[in-house]
């Protein structure tokens, strides 16, 4: 016999424990949670799960997700078709627009290449951005990739790919973080600031 | 427009950061997981709460939460109906589990008195409890209530309520944990473990 009695507890504390931020002991609260609040949340949460497996949709344009394909970004006749902005994740789509930064199209790779996890350009969406790059729209690629080593590998990678192209290929600036204190930051991006630095 | 396209994902996100260890960023990240693990993660999920919600139940004789009732616990004749062990929540009750050191059986209050969140004994489990500590198999009441103020209220509300009962009343130890370095302890807690000192 477990601790936890029914089997039912049981997968949902196990299938819990197997999201992102929750390990085994939060999991267990979650689930404790959920039983206590059955109503206002376990039910809901349960058919916005399956509402959500039934509707989400991954765009065939840019690869983000949302419940139409081509997506809403893509759609969206007030966004600039010159412009796309090359991410990693659907995750780091999101945060660009949260900041509310940019108003022109995406490009979700689904990764970056890694020799380490065995990741190639045949497993992230790069075909598809050379072809949309070569549209007569496009005029600029921003490649916002993460300042690691596997996503600085995977944008210089796209830059030779995009050489052919008619299209400007930029990449976003190193620097300080806003509210950065010199004290705290590490030494590669005090040296990229010192670097980049600009007459005031 | 909000940023994350559809509204199935804005309230799955919603739904997901009310759970106990998931703020909003961690909400993000735990639907897209569910969102790129569709067929492995999310609809199995969904499908575990729907059940877990429909056959879960609360024991009518302890409060534990089990798939039947009264729960597993209660109905083992291999345990020991002369001790309850008496915890504020589901939570102490797997904790005890999971150490198993218990052999007897439990009563769940539900929480703690507190004249702060406005809970008093009405709103716990008590009277229930005296009912059981009545009956002539029982012979010990175990309170493992946290080592907090509100905890010990709880636990010496309760032994006064026992008073007239023939059952001993009995709250766990006080001392240094397991592995507990006395440098790194609070005050309380070494003055409690020298206080209970024995013997060698």
């Amino acid at each position: 016999m477990t601790a936890h009695g029914g089997s039912e507890i049981e997968r949902l504390i196990q299938l819990l424990a197997r999201l992102p931020g929750l390990g085994p002991r939060s999991a267990r609260r979650a689930a404790l949670q959920l039983i206590k609040r059955r109503e206002s949340l376990m039910i809901p949460l349960a058919e916005a799960m399956g509402a959500a497996a039934a509707a989400i949709r991954v765009c065939s344009a840019c690869g983000n997700i949302d419940v139409t394909d081509p997506c809403a970004i893509c759609t969206d006749v007030r966004r600039d078709p010159a412009l796309i902005c090359v991410v990693e994740e659907v995750a780091d789509l999101w945060a660009l627009e949260r900041a509310a930064v940019f108003a022109g199209r995406y490009h979700v790779l689904g990764g970056t290449l890694s020799a380490l996890d065995g990741r190639g350009p045949e497993d992230l969406n790069i075909d598809t951005l050379v072809a949309r790059a070569g549209a007569p729209a496009v005029t600029e690629v921003i490649l916002a990739t993460s300042a690691t080593v596997e996503g600085q590998t995977t944008a210089h990678y796209i830059a030779e790919r995009l050489n052919g192209a008619r299209v400007s290929v930029t990449r976003l600036a190193r620097g300080l973080p806003v509210g950065g204190e010199l004290d705290y930051l590490d030494d590669g991006t005090i040296g990229a600031a010192l670097k980049a630095r600009r007459e005031v």
